[in-house]
């Protein structure tokens, strides 16, 4: 970067980008704790505004992208000044794909309005949802920090999400098995389930942009994971 | 842009890039068909090579946002230019996407290996198969003709994927019923069928590119969309 002056400028630029970033993150974290609530509660409302905000999401990602370019276009950055501002626009993306599955559960609410309603598999679900939405909340103070040790810790812990997942389909399975009425139900849970484990996975994807922008390279090691879906061959079907 | 010399730079720099985005659509459309073709055979070898081969999708899309990123740097493209090098941006994400999705039914191959193995189920999700397909096909085409029509087509046809959806959700929720046997098998289909589904939604965010590529602002209008997510209220399930 040349002058002092254009370092100010680019400065500038990148604070308001994390501070969209910021806002960005704030909503997606709303919207994951508010879209379980709306399950847990069967509020249908709820679930509802989940779907509305979504939209704020998407015109925040947009603007960051198009805020980004205009800053890579307008200061040339270099190195680390270049990373930050592609790791901004990479964390929008993942928050961008939280939305979209917290929105997904929040359209389900409506669908599980039944008398059917296990206290325990939404014990299960909101374990899930609590571990997962600290794992989003730490990831995105790492991010805000420059903080490696901190985004790597949410790395490699999304092992216990996706057991819980695993024994959740697994309880999920016997429900159905015991009462055909309850298949539809349990469906519209797996698919949550299967949502909350994904928004886990954004998690870990922002960790790896973390790594990303401090180091300058990608990571090369495998992701510890456990793999859910070969839950079918753990519970017998025949 | 300044200079002839510039101007030619860029369009060097572009067509690289729409190369890349073409190199990815060629392996994201493969791996539809591939990871599809060997759930319904079975194929557990192929679904490992669908797996296998996301990694190579994944590397296409870090490649292009590098260059993408450098080019903007380096010609500070304005207006037309830079929606183009955006849109390239936009379309490796959505690739990157399609690819995950379709390696996660190449995964799902081995935990279908049971002898239940109704043949009508697999013609209806190879039916949504053909027409997702197509339809990657056909806004991968618009995105190299830059041939706004062809990509509002692809935009407004993914209803009857929906429609073909739904259905089969209610197939496989009737095996269910009838047979607890079937569930883990079905609740397979069902996420294989949704993965497909959001495929085809992801070939209509390429259309929106497409758009934005020529109109210079994203579209205003609401997408014609039949919602999945409702088949629970459509099948008693008591």
């Amino acid at each position: 970067m040349g002058s002092e002056h254009t370092a100010k400028a680019f400065d500038t630029d990148l604070q308001e980008l994390t501070r969209l970033v910021a806002e960005m993150g704030g909503i997606a974290e709303r919207m994951i704790v508010e879209s379980v609530d709306a399950l847990i509660r069967r509020d249908v409302p709820l679930g509802q505004r989940v779907v509305a905000i979504d939209t704020e999401l998407d015109a925040l990602q947009k603007r960051i992208e198009e805020r980004a370019v205009l800053t890579i276009a307008r200061r040339q950055p270099m190195a680390v000044d270049l990373r930050e501002i592609v790791g901004a626009m990479r964390v929008a993306t993942d928050l961008e794909r939280i939305g979209d599955l917290a929105k997904n559960m929040g359209k389900r609410v409506a669908a599980l309005e039944t008398d059917f309603h296990p206290l325990k598999l939404f014990r299960g679900l909101e374990h899930m949802t609590d571990l997962v939405q600290q794992q989003v909340k730490s990831v995105l103070d790492a991010y805000a920090a420059h903080d490696l040790p901190a985004a790597m810790a949410v790395w490699k812990g999304d092992e216990e999400v996706d057991a819980i997942c695993t024994s959740l389909f697994r309880e999920l399975l016997t429900y159905m098995m015991e009462d055909p009425r309850n298949i539809s139900f349990c469906i519209h849970l797996m698919f949550c389930a299967k949502n909350i484990e994904r928004i886990g996975d954004h998690a870990t994807n922002i960790a790896e942009t973390v790594f990303y922008m401090i180091e300058g390279q990608a990571i090369t090691d495998k992701r510890p994971k456990g793999d859910m879906t070969t839950f079918a061959n753990t519970v017998p079907n025949t």
